[in-house]
């Protein structure tokens, strides 16, 4: 989900259970918070999407928001377990998140302007199997919760394996380069934004004025039939704003598919970190510090990390990008 | 581990507890059993490296082989991980397996003959986006044990991984081949096998002979500096048997090198699979049926399944294989 790129002090949509008065989500303080930081993120994040793409710079940039967002993923999935009795390792989990990122900033084209890299520097097969063996092995000299360590190495990996492809496939898309259209890579990031947000900001408003029937209330006790239908709208509608504006190279089929693509995934993502969250008891993956005024990182990232290799593996396979 | 190949009637080396009387190593029926066993799959396993390799049906049988063992191996991180409390699921698991397994086999050079296939057919990142996403959306729709689901899902994916990545990469090493010795993919599957092995034997006698020094009394309890020693001169002697005969391409650079390499991350992995058995309360990872006479898969693969990428990398890097 995308607070991210849309400054506005509305509560989190869909996923979540009813607001404690534990979390004041509305008070005024917290809605200046909220909106400010919005407003700072988001004016920094579009002028690297306008000025960075296809700049060295901009994916050094880029690179340095993804390991700044997987270090706090790791961090939060790391305490969500912890809350569980179980003892995932923080530094193996980041450190496994930067090497699979590592690895998609430098498969991309050209990651240092004009000449590409040898693909074989870090293949995925590389960072992947080294950062498995880092986490198994690395579990056998630290991990003094001995009695649960199966359970504690399988989180580990999960967190590493959920942040590190979710945001490194956003790092891919962003170096992304067609000989079509410029700046192909900060288009399709926007794109990906837009589309998952519309799809939030759909499933919440026909959710809160139109939901009568309830969806899977044992996943998801607020989710309701016609709140998934405005996420799918909004999904759709978000895709074809990105055709009519960002993305003029997208035909009405590439924006029906994508709407109900990234819409299936986005919304199956968001069940399941609300499913995680619910196994741990919280209500907020925010456990400790957060982003100021909008909650934890994983609640931020959880449509898109699914989305993000969704919409890869579309321009991938159907427009014949990267 | 690897005694799939060595027919022998002795305890298993190293990693485990002793042997309680209700696991009944020693008796003569169980010896019978265990040594006809190893026979049969010695002849047919050899029989498949020797006139398999290269060939379409060779690769086909090896492919069974892999997937058969990757469903045992799954099957019983599953019931590890059920009797711990949580709900992994068998179906979820081992479908990523495979699926992973498929990439394997697809992008080996030529699986069904001469032509290449296109590498885009079921590329890593696919498989593994998919297979995660198939894990976690999976566990929306199935997991009835809500309240575990967090660990039940890490569980499956890191049953996935392990099994489909270690026996993944011993299908690509079986696929190998070179212009400059024939059979190279055979021939390497012997030398990842024999390393492995004697490693462990070199173990088990330096290790009951003349064993005096806990290595890591919390880890595995029986292990000791001087089979640790053992076990690299096992490798060693390995790794020069395999120069001598079936790779003779190797330089005793090499010869050093993957013995030490093979050497580290098999004894590691051995241990991983032991902490996660004891975090279990198991002894044998073969909970109900296993090999007739021979344990549980995990015992059988825990070593192979990080040497497997560990051989890749260094024919890959160093000898300009795959």
């Amino acid at each position: 989900m995308t607070k991210y790129m849309a400054p506005h002090a509305m509560p989190r949509p869909g996923a979540e259970p009813p607001p404690t008065p534990a979390r004041p989500a509305f008070d005024r303080k917290n809605m200046v918070l909220r909106v400010s930081t919005a407003l700072v993120f988001a004016v920094f994040f579009l002028s690297l999407l306008y000025w960075g793409g296809g700049t060295t710079w901009g994916n050094l940039a880029y690179f340095g928001l993804m390991g700044v967002s997987i270090l706090a993923g790791v961090r939060e999935l790391t305490l969500l377990g912890r809350k569980m009795g179980f003892n995932p390792s923080l530094y193996a989990g980041t450190a496994v998140g930067w090497l699979l990122l590592m690895h998609f900033f430098l498969a991309s084209k050209a990651p240092f302007g004009e000449r590409p890299l040898d693909p074989d520097i870090l293949p995925l097969w590389l960072a992947l199997t080294f950062g498995i063996g880092f986490i198994h092995f690395g579990a056998l000299f630290f991990d003094q919760k001995r009695e649960q360590t199966l359970p504690s190495q399988a989180i580990t990996l999960m967190g590493a394996l959920y942040m590190g492809l979710g945001l490194g496939f956003q790092q891919r898309i962003f170096m992304l380069d067609s000989r079509t259209v410029s700046n192909t890579g900060g288009r399709l990031v926007l794109a990906l934004y837009i589309i998952v947000w519309l799809g939030d900001t759909g499933a919440y408003f026909v959710g809160s004025f139109l939901g009568r029937h309830k969806l899977a209330p044992k996943v998801s006790p607020k989710k309701t039939w016609e709140g998934l239908v405005g996420n799918y709208l909004g999904n759709l509608v978000g895709a074809w704003l990105m055709k009519v504006t960002v993305c003029p190279d997208w035909t009405m089929v590439d924006v029906v598919a994508l709407g109900l693509l990234l819409g299936t995934v986005g919304q199956l993502g968001d069940l399941v970190e609300s499913t995680w969250k619910r196994s741990a008891g919280v209500k907020d993956s925010n456990i400790g510090m957060g982003i100021p005024g909008h909650g934890g990182m994983l609640d931020r990232v959880d449509s898109l990390v699914f989305a993000a290799p969704a919409l890869f593996a579309y321009v991938h396979y159907v427009h014949g990008l990267g």
